[in-house]
């Protein structure tokens, strides 16, 4: 690294201008849908191969080596000078939900390629590979095999997902020959990186979430990416009449299942990086004139760490059994799903922490409530996070999806100071 | 009234003898149905009708003078002796919900016309006539015409009912063709009873509730039949990231309402004859990690009187506000119905209270939650209602309903000891 980089605008408040370009890119990158109306990239669909040809041409004129691999992952690598060094990862994934938005993983992708390409123009070559790694699949939309290709880094492909079927009957191995891959379990597997070749991940995603725009903040430096358990629950209480059943006689299904979500809500708020929701909530065949006999809700709890979370998860099915009992209903659960937390690395955490002090932006800490593929990441590599401000409100998964070109313009600028304070 | 009824049982803790009739009866009644595995009889169906004509019997066995009215009423009639006599109106329902039971309505059909067979067996006439109607329309499955038959006699008979249509798009006006009904406006409205000529309306029914159980009673004297304040509610929130928003930025749809239902719950809880009932509650498309955007779900509020239900909706309507602000969501509320309670006639009750205790029965008051044809009948002329101990947890509207013959013995005493009573 060199003084090269400072003249180009790194100092200070200084802007190094990608922002602009960087939301063009993702304009023009929005324009490969699944749908005519909005945007809709699953994997391995039309839109998804065009949007990933697109991305290696971009990555290509920041003077990157480019290859798709074995499961449509688009990896760039700005290479060190030392073909023996250590690999510096970052990305995100370019596949969306039904309907989603333009900056949602992408801009975690396009970010990296327009500093690099920054690097490139001015000849600076980094002690350290960087692989933008463009992740073909994350949000699970057709497959249902979220992290698929985060999983393909880290040596924890399921292999099942090869048979899953998308909603018109092709299989996911179909799909993949269909796409000019590989799609072989042996070219898979060989995707998994060697950890002692790897640095670390860095991924900058947009926030998701109301948290640095209601600070006022537009970067955030993420502690750690909540792991969700999610259980389903029904209460079965009895069913009679709403007219002669006295209220001290009642065994109501559905108010005992309003007190355990107000019980839910009320211990979820306890701790900084706890959530807790209750997203679904039926009687089913419920009637106005019947007491309800039966009520079936989902539970979704999720902490910075496991323990804050699993302690959590303990009292809100011993406070719901405790309810359940003075009112004399039943209950079950199913736990539907159970993944842990992943930790950002402290050292990485205070790398980026300083590159925000550099760049003159506060430095605050969050914790991500969502999953992203740093979670997969973490698992072989130390990890960390750069949030940017999510505007309108802090609506995501969502065409109303937006972010400010300033708020990139700093994120670039704090990815590159990153990089120069990087040492693999 | 002379002696040879006590003969018959009526002092003391007697029997007459008559459960066991009135059992087999209700049995052989619920043969007649519109579905081969349970009990359903919808308005002037083939079931309803050969239902009909089965009564119609029963009545003429215990000599009385049998009519099927305009609107498809078994109408039978215990003549007195002088035909200017004032007449003391009885009866209940023989149609049925959907896999209903087979006491509720038909036992104040049956038992009276059993109490009336013994009074003709014995030669015994009164000094008003008694008559018994099997009302043919109380419970509005198959054209939503709910107290069709009860609001004839009254003259309250709804024109728009001749249009409505069943599920099969039959009108009532050909359904009533069919059965072979006069079916006409005029006819219609001629069913109409000229108050002057009723001395009272009296309905012996099955209590649908678990009161009378817990109290380990087997009869009870109605206070009021409770009329209903019904309402849907919607909440609007914001749907967001269940693992993105922090619980202090929601805008929890769900967990307003749930705050809500818990609120009516308790406000219901109160007074001793007020109930209220959240029976439907969902949160549309709702899914385990997103924070429910919107909920609807329903309000019945009932009492014994309409001051004391007005209080508690007025209550409700200010709490679900201050709750709905507080929490930042909107909610619109819409009144589906709203129907007048009806208290009984104190001097009836005292008359019923007086028979309870001559029979040995605790004498027990109680208010009715559920309607009944009373309800409509109170409109025009002094009501009131005997309720009979409901067994299997106090389950109506269900192939458990049942009541013991015992229970329906004394209810017959304290019928036959009301009549001997009461001066028209």
């Amino acid at each position: 690294m060199t003084d090269s980089v400072r003249t180009a605008g790194v100092s200070g408040a200084g802007s190094l201008g990608l922002g602009a370009q960087i939301l063009e890119w993702a304009d023009q990158l929005a324009g490969h849908s699944d749908q005519a109306d909005g945007l809709t990239v699953a994997y391995l669909t039309r839109a998804h191969q065009t949007a990933a040809a697109e991305i290696a041409g971009w990555m290509i004129e920041a003077g990157m080596q480019v290859e798709i691999d074995a499961v449509g992952n688009v990896v760039g690598r700005y290479p060190a000078q030392d073909p023996a060094a250590k690999v510096l990862l970052t990305g995100s994934h370019f596949d969306t939900v039904r309907n989603g938005g333009k900056y949602d993983g992408r801009l975690g992708i396009l970010l990296p390629i327009a500093v690099v390409k920054r690097l490139h123009e001015h000849g600076i070559r980094l002690p350290y590979h960087v692989d933008v790694v463009a992740f073909a699949e994350e949000e699970g939309l057709r497959f249902h095999s979220s992290f698929l290709a985060s999983s393909a880094l880290i040596g924890a492909f399921d292999r099942a997902w090869l048979d899953a079927v998308d909603e018109d009957g092709v299989t996911m191995r179909d799909a993949m020959r269909a796409a000019g891959l590989a799609g072989t379990e042996d070219a898979i597997f060989a995707l998994r990186r060697d950890p002692s070749r790897i640095a670390a991940f860095m991924e900058v995603h947009i926030e998701q979430g109301p948290v640095l725009l209601e600070r006022g903040l537009p970067l955030g430096v993420v502690t750690s990416i909540a792991g969700s358990v999610r259980m389903t629950a029904s209460v079965i209480g009895q069913a009679s009449h709403a007219g002669t059943t006295p209220m001290n006689m009642r065994r109501d299904a559905a108010a005992a299942a309003a007190e355990m979500t107000l019980a839910i809500e009320s211990r979820c708020a306890q701790a900084p990086s706890l959530v807790g929701t209750v997203g679904m909530f039926n009687v089913p065949n419920g009637a106005t004139n019947v007491v309800p006999g039966r009520c079936d809700f989902s539970i979704d709890i999720r902490a910075g760490d496991d323990a804050t979370r699993d302690e959590a998860v303990v009292d809100v099915l011993r406070v719901c059994e405790a309810i359940a009992q003075r009112r004399g209903v039943a209950m079950t659960f199913a736990r539907t799903m159970a993944v842990p937390s992943a930790p950002c690395a402290a050292p990485l955490m205070d790398l980026l922490a300083a590159s925000l002090e550099r760049v003159g932006v506060p430095h605050f800490r969050l914790p991500s409530g969502a999953g992203h593929d740093a979670m997969m990441l973490a698992r072989i590599t130390d990890a960390c996070m750069l949030f940017v401000r999510c505007g309108n409100g802090g609506i995501s998964h969502n065409p109303l999806e937006t972010v400010a070109a300033d708020d990139v313009d700093l994120a670039g600028l704090v990815f590159l100071d990153f990089l120069r304070n990087f040492s693999a």
